[in-house]
C-alpha cells in the first residue's frame, strides 16, 4: 500500500473549517487506498501570538523557552486534526515531535533534524489509522524541545518521509505548484508539472517561497519524492524529480529573482594576498551573510575592486564595517546601492546548451537594462540590475525564453 | 537547603503582569535560601478558549486528543514563567510533564498519578536553577499525553512534592487560606492557621473548593506539608498538618456546606435482602454518583424507606431511574425534592467530645430549621435542610460554637 507524507501549513489549518477541509483531503488520499501520514504547522496567526506574550515578557526571550512554547502551536492543530478525521469516522492519532522521537541538535529556534523513529508511526499507520505528527519541533538528545525555525514544517515532513521511506511527500500550500516565475509580475508564468531537484535549490534560495530550501536539501539528499500543491484547489501540483530525463525538454526550468537585495563596492583596494579575507572578515563577523561576489583588477594592476551583495536589512551595517574596513586598508572609496535587485535565470538545461548567457544579456540590452554584477554556476546565470527594472528584465526573460510555451 | 514546592493556578498567571508577580514571589522564597519548583496552570481562559476550538470540531472531542490539546495550555504559562524568572535575572528551567516524567493510568481527562521520576528535577536544583513544571499533566505507560482533569495541578504540585520529598508544598490561590466558613455567607468567618488533613478532606469534600480532593488525599497519603496561601496577599496562610496535637484546641474546625444538591426517597418497598443494591445499583449504573444514603425500616416492618442525595445536575435523570425500579420491587411511592442542601459540621475535635452533635441539632431547631437527613462519620455531623434555610444555619452553627473567635 503506497505510503504518503502530506504536510499541510499555518493557512490550511487556519479555522475549524479549514481543518475539517483538510481532514476531508486526507480521507480521500486513504480512500484512493494510501496509507497517509500528516503534518501540520501551528494554525496560521497562533506562532505570532505566542510571540506576542513571549515579548510582553522578556525582549529578548530564552531560546530553550521559546522552542518550549511556540512547540504548542503545532500541537494544538495535531489534536484537532485528529478529532475531525474522528468525528468523519476516520482513525487518527496524534503525536509531538518528541512523542515520535524527531531529534535534532541543541541549536534552539533553529535545529537541525538529525533522526527520527518511524516505528511507532509505523506501526499505528498498520493498524489502519492516519498519523498526525506536529512539524517544526523536535527533541534534542537531552529530551528539550527544540524548533527548526519558521517554515521548519516542511523540513520535518521531508524527514518523515524519508524515515518512512514515503512514496511521496506532497507539500499543499497557497499556491499550486511552482512557477516558471512569480504570475504577479507575469501574467504569462507557467506551472512546471516536473522541476528537478537543483533547479528548485535554486528557484528557493533565490526568493521562490513555495518551499523552505532546508526541506528541499533534505529531500534531495534522502531522495524522497516531493510534491508541492495547493491546499485550496485541485490538481497535479509539481513533482520534484531526481530524474532530468523526465524534465521536459526546455533548457530554462524558470526565472526567479530577489528583491531585497543591497550592493556594496570597495574601490582601489591595495591588491594583497588575503585582501578577500580583510574586507568579508568583518562582515560575516557582523552575522551578516554575502551572497554574490565579483573582484576585478583596476587596470593599473596595483589595485583592486570588490564588490558583492547583501540582504537590503543589513545594508546600513554593512556599509559602515566597510567603510572602516576601507580606512584600515587605505582603499580610494566605497560605494553602495540599496536600489538593485537580483534577477536568475535556472535551469539544468543550462549545462548542455551554450548561447544561453548571451541570449540572456541580448534581451536585457534590448530593453536598455544595464546590467551590474554576473554571477554563474552550472545550472543558474544570475544579474544585478536596477530595481526600477525588475518588472521589465523578468518579462523580457520569460518571453525570450519562450517560458510561456509548454516546450 | 528546604525544598518548597510552589503552585499557582490559571488566575495567578493569567497575564504577562502576573506572571511577572508571580516570579518575583518565587525569586523571594529563592532569596530565602530555598529550593524552589514551580508547579503552574494554563492561564486563566485559555483552558476554555482551547475547549472551544475542541468542541467547533467535535461536540464530543476525543478523549486521547483533547488531552493532546489541553496539555498546550500549561505548556504556554512554564515558558512564559521561565521566561520572566531569567528576565529577572534568575535561572530557571521549564518542563513539561512528559519531560520529567510524571507517569500517570490512562484514564484520558482524569488520569492518576502513578509515578514521578525526581531526578531530572533534582539535578536542576542542585545546580542552582528554579524548576518549572507544567502541572495538570502526565503521560501513560505508551506514552501517550494525559491530564487529570480540571484542577489537576494541585495534585501535581503535591506528587512533585512527595517526589522530592519536599520540606512544604505550596499552594498560591486566591484565597488567603482555609476559613472556619464560607466568608460570604458568614462575615465573622475565621481564617484558620492550621487544620488537620482529615478535616481539611471534609471541608474539602463537602464544597470548600480551596483545594483540590485528590490533592489533599495525595498529601495526606505521602506526609506532604500542605500549606494554602493567597497569591494577591502576604500572609501565613492555612498549614494542613498530621498532628492533631498542633491543631488549636478547639472541637469544630469549620462548617462546610453542599448547596447543588437532591434528595430522593422511595417508600413502602418490600423488605427483602438485597433491596438496597437493587435500588441504588441502576443509579449508579447510569454513572450517578449517590452521596448520603439513609434507611429506615417503617412501622409495620414489612416495607423499607430508603432516602439517597445526588448532584442537582442527576436529579431529573436519577428520578426517572427510581420510578422505574419502584415499579419493578412493587413500592408503594417516590418523592423527590431539588431544593435541599448539605451543611456539615467538621472537627476532629469531635472525637473525643460528647454533645456536639445535640448543640448542633438545638441550634438549628432554635431557628426553625428543620432537619431532612442526618449522617455522620468520626470528624463529621452532616444535615440535610431547606435550600432556603441555608445563610440563616450556617450563621447559626458559626455562632453556636463559637468560631468566630480564636479559641
Amino acid at each position: 500500500m503506497p505510503l504518503i507524507v502530506q504536510k499541510y501549513g499555518g493557512t490550511s489549518v487556519g479555522s475549524a473549517e479549514r481543518i475539517q477541509a483538510v481532514a476531508a483531503k486526507v480521507q480521500q488520499s486513504r480512500d484512493a487506498g494510501h496509507q497517509v501520514v500528516v503534518v501540520v504547522s501551528a494554525m496560521s496567526g497562533e506562532t505570532d501570538r505566542l510571540l506576542g506574550l513571549a515579548h510582553a515578557i522578556q525582549v529578548q526571550p530564552s531560546p530553550r523557552e521559546l522552542d518550549v512554547l511556540l512547540a504548542t502551536g503545532e500541537q494544538v492543530t495535531i489534536a484537532l486534526l485528529a478529532m475531525a478525521l474522528e468525528a468523519a469516522g476516520c482513525p487518527a492519532r496524534s503525536y509531538t515531535g518528541a512523542q515520535v522521537q524527531v531529534r535534532t541538535d541543541n541549536a534552539h529556534n533553529k535545529a537541525r533534524i538529525t533522526d527520527i523513529d518511524g516505528a511507532r508511526v509505523q506501526a499505528d499507520l498498520d493498524a489502519g489509522r492516519v498519523v498526525i505528527v506536529a512539524g517544526f519541533q523536535g527533541i534534542d538528545e537531552d529530551g528539550n524541545i527544540t524548533t527548526l525555525g519558521r517554515g521548519g514544517s516542511d523540513t520535518s515532513a521531508v524527514a518523515m518521509a524519508a524515515a518512512l521511506k514515503a512514496d511521496e511527500c506532497q507539500i499543499y500550500t497557497d499556491v499550486d505548484g511552482v512557477y516558471t516565475t512569480d504570475p504577479r509580475i507575469e501574467p504569462k508564468a507557467r506551472r512546471l508539472p516536473r522541476i528537478t531537484f537543483e533547479e528548485m535549490l535554486e528557484m528557493a534560495s533565490l526568493g521562490s517561497k513555495v518551499l523552505q530550501i532546508r526541506a528541499v536539501e533534505f529531500a534531495g539528499k534522502y531522495h524522497v519524492p516531493l510534491r508541492v500543491l495547493s491546499s485550496f484547489q485541485a490538481g497535479e501540483g509539481t513533482l520534484i524529480t531526481f530524474e532530468e530525463d523526465d524534465v521536459e525538454e526546455a533548457k530554462i526550468a524558470g526565472i526567479a529573482f530577489a528583491k531585497d537585495e543591497a550592493k556594496l563596492t570597495i574601490l582601489g583596494v591595495p591588491d594583497q594576498p588575503g585582501v578577500a579575507y580583510k574586507i568579508l572578515g568583518p562582515i560575516s563577523e557582523g552575522n551578516i551573510e554575502v551572497d554574490m561576489i565579483v573582484q576585478n583588477i583596476a587596470p593599473d594592476a596595483q589595485t583592486t575592486d570588490f564588490t558583492f551583495t547583501v540582504h537590503r536589512n543589513d545594508y546600513a551595517k554593512a556599509l559602515s564595517l566597510l567603510q572602516e574596513t576601507a580606512e584600515a586598508l587605505s582603499a580610494r572609496e566605497v560605494h553602495g546601492d540599496e536600489h538593485i535587485v537580483k534577477v536568475s535565470l535556472v535551469g539544468v538545461g543550462m549545462r548542455s546548451h551554450a548561447g544561453i548567457a548571451s541570449r540572456m544579456f541580448e534581451a536585457l540590452a534590448r530593453e536598455g537594462i544595464n546590467i551590474r554584477m554576473i554571477s554563474t554556476s552550472e545550472i543558474k546565470i544570475s544579474v544585478v540590475i536596477d530595481e526600477k527594472y525588475l518588472e521589465l528584465g523578468v518579462r523580457a526573460l520569460h518571453d525570450a525564453f519562450d517560458l510561456a510555451q509548454s516546450s
